[in-house]
């Protein structure tokens, strides 16, 4: 019995997510329609996976679901929005239940923790892709944004950095190595978590912030472009998970440019955010709480460029400048 | 020299289409920022094209760009939304300065005529596809939807039917038919044009509607199914072009069931709608002036199904129930 694509829309994704009161109209006319409360502002990212160039072949289709969702839960907390709603394009080969049934599951699963509902998108035949839009609110003017960077404001980072790279390259390279610290870095990569709590704590405290998704350089790079500012960054302080490091210390044959993995690496889901001196406490009573964690790693100066010190003082020379679709 | 993708955004699409003073925050950051009135809904659509599945290979990327904003202003326009954002997620297997100048030149000129900014997106490389989200503002409450037609009501559509599904055949097998019809017919297809006035000047006056991207029979047939009634449709006054009508008069040995097009093809890109006979001259005075025409296809019935019938009476024997994708 051929599978219609009214079907799949129905049986699959119609009840994705939370059910939210904010939503008049979802899945399954022209357009969703939604309400915005009059004090927010409306926060909208959008990004694409393709198959084998964002993940690779034969990847778990719920590790697939969570990933498109979550690298777009990450852009919303880059900005401290809260997220609300979500669409999805789905481009797929052919209809394999088996495949939609374990997508759909590991995209609620975020949708409902988060309390995003799916309200709407598109399900089309070709190779495949999958394109989501999150929806986040934001009290109006209190967005963290690219260009607030000072002179004199520190540079953070949440979580640890690199260990999604790490993963890539053992399972590019099939490397052999412990299986609680592969399956922690291949979870890393496949399954990141978006620091929603921590990016909407940051409102009123950061005066810039992004998501690490191209790596630290490229990343922090964009940050002092936007806020016409330069930094120095501290490599050896950068957070390094224990899997990461023990990986590392436990095969000093493995090529020494994985040291830079922190710094140049992407696909971390991190944020990386600037904070001035005097809101340090307040930082603290903010963010403390969380699971994540967070690190100091750099000061922002006026002299523009980013300069990586190690912490004898000598400078850190990295050959990749973080990951260019088309570099 | 590479292209990267920072470069490519900038120079192609950061400018793209009108500039809007309820964008707080465009291209450029995590995300987009922007401001819904307090007494508008947020109106939100999402559409795929594949190569090869939603256009030829090889069309014109000048057409690609509008037709992935024109099938999205279509969707708001079936809800009766005044169109004000987009976004774009654009997949392309290498980075083609020209390709990517035409598409940029099709998608703006479609976004400046109906005021619409591009505030966001992604550009990633894989298998040419392209999502575009078109975002809109309807007056709370007002929204066309596709569950408000009642017994009673007359079925109406837009413009001409069948004119893309006829494109379609010819560009497939390759019929020699006057160039003038066939410009005329092949535009009809690759650059449609969203009835976003008649859209919204259908607001407080339309039961319901949608747009026709399926064929009428599948499109008209989720009315009749959210709506929980049933419709006869009088197939021989299906609108019809000059061009499909010559094209096909000219052509006796042309198969039988092309003049199924204006019924069961899909692509036209019309809105399909419901009034209660009461409010005929209200509708007259709303879309009297537009250029597109209207035309009484119909009427809504309380038994449920559709029956399509000739004037004679006779009834119309249809196989294809819509372009289904998994069908």
């Amino acid at each position: 019995m051929p599978v219609s694509e009214f079907d799949i829309i129905q049986r699959y994704f119609a009840g994705a997510g939370s059910r939210r009161d904010d939503v008049v109209l979802g899945v399954g006319d022209d357009a969703a329609l939604l309400r915005v409360p009059p004090d927010r502002e409306l926060a909208v990212a959008m990004d694409t996976l393709v198959d084998g160039v964002h993940f690779p072949y034969g990847t778990d289709p719920a590790a697939i679901g969570h990933k498109a969702l979550a690298v777009n839960l990450s852009d919303l907390a880059a900005m401290g929005a809260d997220p609300a709603w979500a669409t999805l394009a789905l481009t797929l080969p052919q209809p394999d239940t088996d495949w939609l049934e374990a997508f759909a599951r590991g995209f609620s699963a975020l949708a409902q923790r988060f309390g995003v509902q799916l309200v709407g998108g598109d399900l089309t035949r070709g190779p495949l892709t999958v394109t989501v839009q999150a929806h986040g609110l934001v009290p109006a003017g209190r967005a963290l944004r690219r260009d607030g960077a000072r002179p004199g404001d520190e540079i953070y980072v949440t979580g640890t950095l690199g260990d999604a790279g790490l993963a890539l390259r053992l399972l590019q390279e099939d490397i052999a190595v412990p299986a609680m610290h592969r399956d922690f870095l291949v979870a890393r990569l496949e399954c990141p978590q978006p620091r929603v709590q921590a990016g909407m704590a940051l409102g009123g405290l950061a005066g810039a912030a992004i998501d690490l998704s191209d790596g630290l350089l490229a990343d922090l790079g964009h940050i002092l472009e936007r806020s016409g500012v330069g930094a120095t960054l501290w490599v050896d302080r950068l957070p390094r998970s224990t899997a990461f490091r023990e990986t590392l210390e436990d095969r000093p044959g493995l090529e020494v440019d994985w040291d830079h993995l922190p710094l140049a690496a992407g696909d971390d889901y991190e944020l990386c955010f600037t904070v001035p001196p005097s809101r340090r406490a307040a930082l603290q009573a903010a963010l403390g709480g969380l699971d994540c964690g967070y690190l100091k790693v750099g000061i922002v100066e006026e002299e523009t460029g980013l300069r990586c010190l190690h912490d004898d003082g000598s400078p850190c020379v990295v050959g990749a400048a973080g990951y260019r679709h088309f570099g």
